[in-house]
């Protein structure tokens, strides 16, 4: 999720979330990740499926606001059930957290790893964020624009997705990059809003009743989640950033 | 705390948090983080006060076990209170996550900072944190030993804790290294257990009736946590290690 003003996960994470083991099998674990103003950032994780998980629970119950969110279910292809293995990685690159979570599977994959971020745990997903982290580390001496970074990764992204499955979402507070090999979907809420209803839970919202019409909310996913608003489908190795809740214009011009 | 079997810290916890507030005046935000399989890492921060956080309330009722815990509650001197101020602090090296909070005010203290390490938030403590890790990873290749990690940070916190305060405690899942320049106590629970009672709240626990006689728990506080326990002081400028629930041997003939 990208938004322009604080905003609560809540609704999204409740649908989403059943997919840990109800209506969907990643019950491997999962995790959530929250910016709060830039640069704070609260990081959850847990090796148990998100249905069952008290930490969940908590994320479900207690509206926590942010402008970026990265939530991820795991169903495990590389590495064990524990929580090292657990998505979204997080890692600090020039005063900033940077946050990622991935969808997919590299094969045959052993970046080679010179710089100064090592995975911890044993996924293909930490070992290529490692590498991008350890990329952007070479290509920027600073915190480089939005612009900048999106042009960056689109040279490095298809050195990664050539071995694989590379769906991810990566985020360091100021945006969201969001890049597609095979599913991924966005939507933006915007005035005027409308009711939404959960694909996978009985749980609907009205939207008018708790936004204002300066707020945008950006949310992508590997499958809508709900079953009344009009998601689109990222095109095959397609790279998107979202900034203030939309995609970012300056971006789109470029495709 | 540092365990030789995985513990929880829910006895201890509820008796630090009343100092966020009720027994004390640290209400400047909060932290803690649990190791777990000395890889996997929970990390909560809060930038309310530990007494009204909605994230202490699940700590103090949701057991998460682990070998090595570190806990602060903040009482801001240097940077607002916000997120990225609370600590503990994380950074990952040579494929570990390492866990820092600082008890204490350095002054005039500007690192240099030419490493990979940058502190997102704006406290003396982080920046502090970021040169502890700057000058272990250009000590060490690659993961050093205990003792050897203890012998390089002898060498590099004189230089830090001659700016002032520095009282910090410091885990990489191996081990915990307490450091006091003012106040610091330690207790090691082992067979036989005792009853213990808190100091800062109305709770007492019998711990023989929840453990085996192999455990082995060392606590590592500002002032004492129990009041029918023998707390043993630090020393002036005393670096301690811990590992398994007790002090580190080889490190004590060595003192």
């Amino acid at each position: 999720m990208n938004c322009n003003t604080p905003t609560d996960i809540a609704f999204s994470f409740s649908g989403f979330s059943q997919r840990s083991g109800r209506t969907g099998n990643h019950a491997d674990g999962w995790g959530i990740a929250f910016f709060e103003e830039e640069l704070g950032l609260r990081h959850f994780v847990d090796h148990l499926p998100a249905i069952d998980s008290p930490i969940a629970d908590l994320i479900r119950k207690y509206p926590i606001k942010s402008r970026n969110v990265i939530a991820h279910i795991r169903k495990a292809t590389q590495g064990p059930v524990n929580l090292q293995n657990c998505h979204p990685f997080v890692r600090e690159l020039w005063g900033r957290y940077w946050v990622f979570a991935h969808n997919g599977d590299l094969k045959q994959f052993g970046p080679r790893l010179h710089g100064n971020f090592r995975p911890v745990g044993a996924t293909d997903s930490e070992a290529a964020f490692c590498w991008l982290m350890q990329e952007l580390a070479k290509s920027h001496a600073t915190l480089p624009s939005v612009d900048e970074l999106t042009l960056t990764l689109r040279e490095l992204v298809p050195q990664l997705s050539s071995h694989g499955t590379f769906n991810f979402l990566l985020s360091n507070g100021q945006a969201l990059w969001a890049h597609a090999s095979t599913h991924l979907y966005y939507l933006e809420r915007r005035h005027p809003f409308m009711p939404a209803e959960l694909e996978d839970d009985e749980l609907s919202i009205d939207f008018a009743s708790c936004t204002t019409p300066q707020d945008r909310v950006a949310i992508i996913v590997t499958a809508p989640l709900t079953r009344n608003e009009e998601w689109m489908a990222f095109g095959q190795g397609e790279l998107k950033v979202f900034v203030d809740g939309a995609l970012h214009l300056r971006d789109a011009q470029w495709r």
